[in-house]
């Protein structure tokens, strides 16, 4: 097998780098960071600079990510198939469980966010499409894990970390929580990523019977939870929507 | 001045390539649309699918763009100063002006849009974040024309495409609308770039008074204006909120 391009991985081990963490760096810190010699990271920086993927601020010469990310991030967007299916189905969700909607893939060792409807009310609401959500406490991330063996591995090999009391971070414990969820056909966080938020999520299939995603409400936990359990309606309006994006995406009905 | 490299050029190019026109594509035509062997192309496109900025389709083959960008776009995002600032008085704009609200900056040839605030009502509205809008006939574009001189120069370098009867293409033309709008201090299109839609803007100054981005509210022409001129009142708080958000970016008060 051929070897992939070693200025391209260095790239984009910097753009990783900015994305995370300080996100403001001067070439000392990027080159260090990355091993490389001051003179080779100038090189690629000054490139990704021309291209947009980089912008240095004429005042401190620090770089930052670049505005042609962002550009592409929607072209992305454009051309996702789920998303363009879930558009419809999504709002519908969001206005019947008075609820925020969101879709979410398997991507590196997360669940990244394609798609997020606003709860229908005045409150201030944050857009979190191209956001990241972890694996093994969020519903989006367990029912990812339970029919992607891709994301199963994912999770598996990645610290649970306990973001709250009720964080499951035992692999024993996870496992567990994944067959519930094959079992019953979706998934459930009940403040185990955020205290005083809960979500339900189910499973999108394409026309391969492939699990290309989850879709999910989340909520403030005394409306989302009856009891300590998630309200069935809302388990049955989440189910009939992943159900209708999936027969969308081309999969059968059985 | 050292040269910039070579293969993030072309990775950059095909990243681009893959972000207009058709966006799924066989790597015959990515070697031939960018004047590449193949092995080349194919080396460039697995490395970029090993980094997640390139998707294959496996029924296919073919190449579309992949969800790390959408991840690096929202972290640009989260780091970008302007937007951060606009967050809250954009918000109050579209409460008091009942339209939409988008925030945009120069990127390349046009207005990339940072922000966008939906109008408050519960019509399905799809989100144009990452989205690009021309500069010659946009409120957004003409604003950021008229006072950015690179944005200025890329606006007369472009041709002027006519979108509506009521586009200005002619030179002449457009330095008479960038100079009204410098004398007023504001932009508008009145269905020159979507037939029934009307826009207005204003633009964003930093501390070191550069203009650096502009913000608008758009909507329904028969709402935007009144006998033909947009509204004084809606003028009035697109500047008020462009005023606050440049304060807040340490923009002098004179």
């Amino acid at each position: 097998m051929a070897r992939n391009i070693q200025s391209l991985e260095r790239a984009a081990a910097m753009l990783r780098l900015l994305a995370g963490g300080e996100r403001r760096l001067g070439l000392s810190d990027v080159a260090s960071s990355l091993g490389l010699a001051k003179g080779t990271a100038h090189g690629i920086l000054r490139t990704l600079q021309a291209e947009g993927f980089v912008e240095q601020d004429p005042a401190s010469g620090r770089y930052q990510l670049g505005a042609e990310l962002l550009r592409l991030g929607n072209s992305y967007l454009d051309v996702h198939e789920l998303r363009a299916r879930a558009l419809v189905w999504t709002d519908d969700l969001a206005r019947s469980s008075g609820e925020s909607v969101y879709v979410g893939v398997l991507h590196q060792q997360g669940v990244l966010i394609m798609h997020h409807v606003f709860r229908p009310d005045d409150s201030r609401q944050v857009l979190e499409v191209g956001a990241m959500q972890p694996l093994h406490s969020t519903a989006l991330g367990k029912v990812l894990s339970a029919y992607d063996p891709v994301a199963h591995t994912e999770a598996v090999d990645n610290a649970h970390e306990a973001f709250t009391p009720g964080t499951v971070t035992s692999a024993d414990g996870f496992e567990e929580l994944l067959a519930l969820t094959r079992a019953r056909g979706w998934g459930s966080d009940v403040e185990e990523t955020w205290v005083g938020v809960a979500s339900v999520a189910a499973p999108i299939h394409d026309r391969r019977r492939m699990p290309v995603g989850a879709v999910g409400v989340t909520g403030a936990v005394e409306r989302v939870c009856k009891e300590g359990e998630v309200r069935p309606d809302l388990v049955a309006a989440v189910r009939d929507c992943a159900r209708a994006v999936s027969r969308d995406l081309g999969a059968g009905r059985f």
